[in-house]
């Protein structure tokens, strides 16, 4: 499969124009919720250009001793869910849409807690089947990119950031 | 102030630089708690070198209505603190050690919940007075780089990365 390398310039300005959307569209969500572990570097960004606090939920294929599970689990969930999210306005934040099987697990636990309203943002959407619909409730899909299904290289998954930065374009 | 203005390349090397002292101490620990929202890029820079899962708290000086707070104020715990903490090896994660009222505010509740150990890994320790010493339990501090008391500029607050960029060294 085709690689793409990013830089975390890249993404910077992704985000940054993700941010510029949401102004232009003025929702004006009261937080952001950051998918962990991906949505923790574009969620921290998106927060200079939009300056609204991050709470952050785990998801993972592995436990917290690492063991591997056939679907997403949760790792960490909200402290006080019925507090937090009931009437809210929130932002879930991700780092790619890809068959959807994370964010869709995570906006169904969301939604049962009442929020005024949850919108999606994502740097990067694969044009490509996805294992759900997203929720009629989700009135607001942020992309930073659509593209091709290929194998995003994020540069925080990179040893050497030096040589990712050569071959990100 | 001098300003110092740091590139994420920059940031994603001084990670690396902890990982392997990390991995030199050959201190095993079973997950890292990012402190956000300056502990999650720099947590999820670090799981690349060192595959762990990554739990996230909130502290921050403003509530989740974004009300100005006097002293830290935890926007988001551990959703099952004693089962989560009892016994275990945490890294505790943050991007720097300036007055350490953040830092010493966590370790502080999290030694409540009686864990195997604790650990703590920044980017930048400032050399200046700390408002509190570390807790005698922790026996293991990685700093990426010890500096003197200067304004950082953190990538990730960039309104223009290819600026920050020009501005680092």
């Amino acid at each position: 499969m085709e690689k793409l390398y990013l830089s975390y310039n890249q993404i910077h300005e992704t985000v940054k124009d993700i941010s510029r959307a949401i102004l232009s569209d003025g929702y004006d969500f009261d937080f952001m919720i950051a998918i962990g572990t991906g949505g923790f570097i574009p969620a921290r960004m998106l927060k200079t250009f939009i300056d609204r606090p991050i709470i952050a939920v785990g998801m993972a294929y592995y436990d917290l001793d690492n063991n591997k599970m056939e679907a997403p689990v949760i790792t960490q969930w909200l402290d006080d869910p019925i507090n937090q999210i009931k009437g809210r306005k929130i932002l879930l934040v991700d780092e790619v849409d890809d068959t959807r099987a994370t964010i869709g697990f995570c906006l169904e636990r969301l939604f049962r807690h009442d929020p005024a309203e949850i919108a999606v943002a994502v740097l990067h959407d694969k044009d490509k089947p996805k294992s759900r619909e997203l929720p009629a409730q989700v009135k607001r899909y942020y992309r930073g990119l659509k593209m091709n299904d290929q194998w995003i290289c994020y540069p925080w998954d990179a040893d050497d950031i030096r040589e990712q930065d050569k071959q990100s374009i």
